[in-house]
């Protein structure tokens, strides 16, 4: 008989060709150690509130009376939620259609979208059009669907960042196209090089790939750099000569650790350049409630707007995003909060920007305690985490690490984490998954455990990583190169 | 210049192709007729709560404490939340790894998956791995997911009942796959003729296609009928012989108006047939919070379970569903209370039937006045409404109402439901956005509005009806066959 529909041999083969390493070989065995009764620190994704970090109690307040609107009419509400929480519902619940459980319109409620207009309009100072922005059951399915619509097949190429966050290896390949990747420079601090650009996009078009759009990680996931105002600048005008698209993913827009280089969006820059290239540039940028202080990510939401994408093409995008009715509403509601927090003067002012600080400035000092450890190992040199939530150590695997990942059939780096893991329950992510260039090894870690525990996890990982490479040292010189 | 990438001309072709009519012209148009202040009666989408529907509270009460986990500590949340709300959501918070703000597993959280096992055990009588049922955001993305896994190109065709609900044509579009109608006898209270599917088939295979699955939609969309027990066991039969993977389609089995067709399960049915067929036919099932008389649209919560489905299918469907990170878990805890509702003795117990008693028999009586109102007028015939939650009456137009149709440029059950809602404000979808046979209108409405607007409802339409009749009456006697 021949195969089923559903036998792996007769599966589509875009399906087969993804990967999608932060939940890959090592998750897996994570999970099974896990279940084995050993502690994991799962470090493999960016999912604070699984390492201990607590909510933000005013958005929480706010849709939990979203959820029981019933509590709204209880004489007594006042003695569990403040005035504003319980206005800030009310206010919420007006926007809807039915309250949580309607579907809204499939872009989102119109009037969340107004306030992700008025933060876009007073984070940047250039008016923003909620008709243009839709909100999304994460930032993850925004960027899929905009993929999905600019890939029409294989000859269709995309520029990625490498090392990359692999979301965008594996729609790429879900929908046929095929990647470009362009290196980010470790040496450089993960700066991105508009000359090794236009050598990708050469190469790609040799080959015959149309290249048509490009991606930026902004800040960088896994690498952690934030891009500069003029790198920008120099990124919309190739976009603009070359007739690309831009991806902004800005998803880590708050997640910003040192002062040199705060956080500057793609459509800021874009709009400061004037015409012609400010009216011509097609333009995507992603948020998220996953990242930042909020770290809602099992809330599900996101947002995308569209600069310069002609109304045809809107009208596609909203019919795609149609046939899956709405994205989920508490997760828009979210969405609001983020975009539309408390302000001065509100009963929950203070709380809000205490945890929201206390939480930001803990990452920042996670973020200098992960660098600092990881460059005090042998063989592991590591840049500092500019933005975004994790580290990106360099492993310089001695040739007799190499060989002993071939003889047992893993990629080196991957050897290395499967060993880390098993001697320490740190779950990380090999940098093969990410991309990185040929015969260089790195491994992603969030900076997300509790700043109390940084201290033991550093410490169980250089014991870990300096037996390893005394293990495996080569005595002619290699390792300390 | 060329053309950008996100240009109209140089899109996607197959997200050009997509057609999804319950979001398309009519709700667009009744959308901005809204905007002008007209009085609009949403019948176009099955979204209960939008319509006035109150949720059920016990779930409401666990999923506002899941979202406020701090009220749990507080020693007066007695006050206002029921104890067994309080031990449920303590229950569904030690199922997490962080609460509602941390990614699940990418299958939904285990815990949930269990119940939901239980719950498929307790209805079918035969036992449920959990390791074969993954939660999503809401029904439609596990359809989505399962075709695309399916779907390798345009030479695979996926059977689809007509008329069917335009999820399925718009996936199969969207994948770039082929739609192999097969057609419901109307005039046998839309039951599905095995020949009929045989006949389907065959033209299919004629034009070189690999018809690869079939979709049954029980109990029907926008059809309303259940199918029978027997019905089911010729189905399974079929695609036993055929090799087709069968997808079911069964987010309406507690949407049920009548006694003499219980909703039966596909899996039910399978595993009684025992083996082969049984051990042989690859089934997905698929079910929701969004129907029922739950109506949790907005909450975006599913599930699918895989039956006969290889492990390595089941890691590759597992793997892309771990590229959008995890579905969002408020949903998938109304999931798990859904599928594990209030038991007899329980303080919610009594709150709950009631509740849920009141919305079902409701809207069985809300299916009877539909029915037997679209009969009272001229020129309509429709079946009764054996489950789901819609009404689709045919519309018999007269030569001349098809002529006055052509000249406007529209199809003519656009032209008539267009009509509807300038006259009413009621907003339908024409028959046409889920096929039908040709030369036959029909429009799909829900039974959703609320019990006590229904007479008024009705009465409007029949007056728009028979005076649109009247309007294009052919008194060569053609309107009254």
């Amino acid at each position: 008989m021949s195969p089923k529909a559903l036998d792996y041999e007769s599966l589509n083969e875009n399906v087969k060709k993804v990967q999608y390493a932060v939940r890959g070989e090592l998750y897996l065995r994570a999970s099974e150690l896990q279940k084995e009764g050993k502690k994991i620190i799962f470090t493999n994704v960016g999912n604070p509130h699984a390492l201990g970090q607590k909510p933000l109690t005013f958005p929480r307040q706010v849709v939990a009376l979203c959820q029981a609107p019933f509590l709204l009419d209880d004489p007594n509400v006042g003695l569990f939620f403040p005035a504003d929480a319980i206005a800030k519902a009310k206010h919420y619940l007006s926007l809807t259609s039915g309250g949580l459980g309607a579907y809204s319109d499939s872009r989102g409620l119109p009037g969340v979208r107004k306030e992700v207009a008025e933060f876009i309009e007073r984070r940047d100072g250039y008016p923003s059009d909620p008709e243009l922005i839709f909100l999304t059951d994460g930032a993850s399915k925004g960027v899929m669907q905009i993929l999905n619509t600019i890939i029409r097949g294989a000859g269709d190429g995309v520029l990625v960042p490498v090392p990359q966050y692999p979301l965008y290896s594996a729609a790429i390949s879900l929908f046929g196209g095929s990647l470009v990747p362009y290196y980010l420079e470790e040496t450089a601090n993960w700066g991105l090089d508009i000359n090794d650009l236009r050598q990708s996009v050469a190469e790609a078009r040799s080959k015959g790939i149309t290249v048509r759009a490009m991606v930026i990680i902004n800040p960088g996931n896994p690498t952690g750099q934030c891009l500069s105002e003029s790198n920008l600048r120099e990124i919309l005008r190739y976009c603009y000569q070359e007739n690309l698209a831009l991806l902004g993913d800005e998803v880590y827009q708050q997640n910003i650790y040192q002062d040199e280089r705060p956080f500057v969006s793609a459509r800021k820059v874009l709009m400061g350049m004037g015409p012609p290239i400010s009216k011509e540039v097609q333009l995507v940028s992603f948020h998220t409630v996953s990242k930042g202080y909020w770290g809602e990510c099992g809330q599900r939401g996101g947002y995308f707007e569209m600069t310069n994408i002609p109304p045809k093409t809107v009208d596609e995008i909203y019919k795609v995003a149609s046939v899956s009715l709405s994205p989920n509403v508490p997760a828009q509601i979210f969405m609001g909060l983020m975009v539309n927090p408390p302000k001065p003067g509100d009963i929950s002012y203070e709380q809000f920007v205490r945890e929201s600080k206390g939480i930001i400035e803990s990452l920042r000092r996670r973020a200098r305690m992960m660098t600092d450890g990881f460059n005090s190992c042998t063989n592991v040199v590591c840049n500092f985490t500019e933005g975004a939530m994790y580290s990106f150590p360099q492993i310089r695997l001695p040739p007799k690490a190499i060989e002993a990942a071939k003889r047992a059939g893993k990629v080196p780096d991957v050897f290395y984490c499967l060993k880390l893991l098993e001697a320490t329950g740190i779950s990380t992510v090999p940098g093969s998954g990410f991309g990185q260039k040929e015969g260089v090894f790195h491994l992603r870690t969030t900076i997300l455990p509790a700043e109390e525990d940084m201290p033991e996890i550093m410490t169980s990982f250089k014991k870990f990583n300096d037996e390893f490479m005394e293990q495996y040292e080569d005595h002619r010189g290699y390792s300390r190169m």
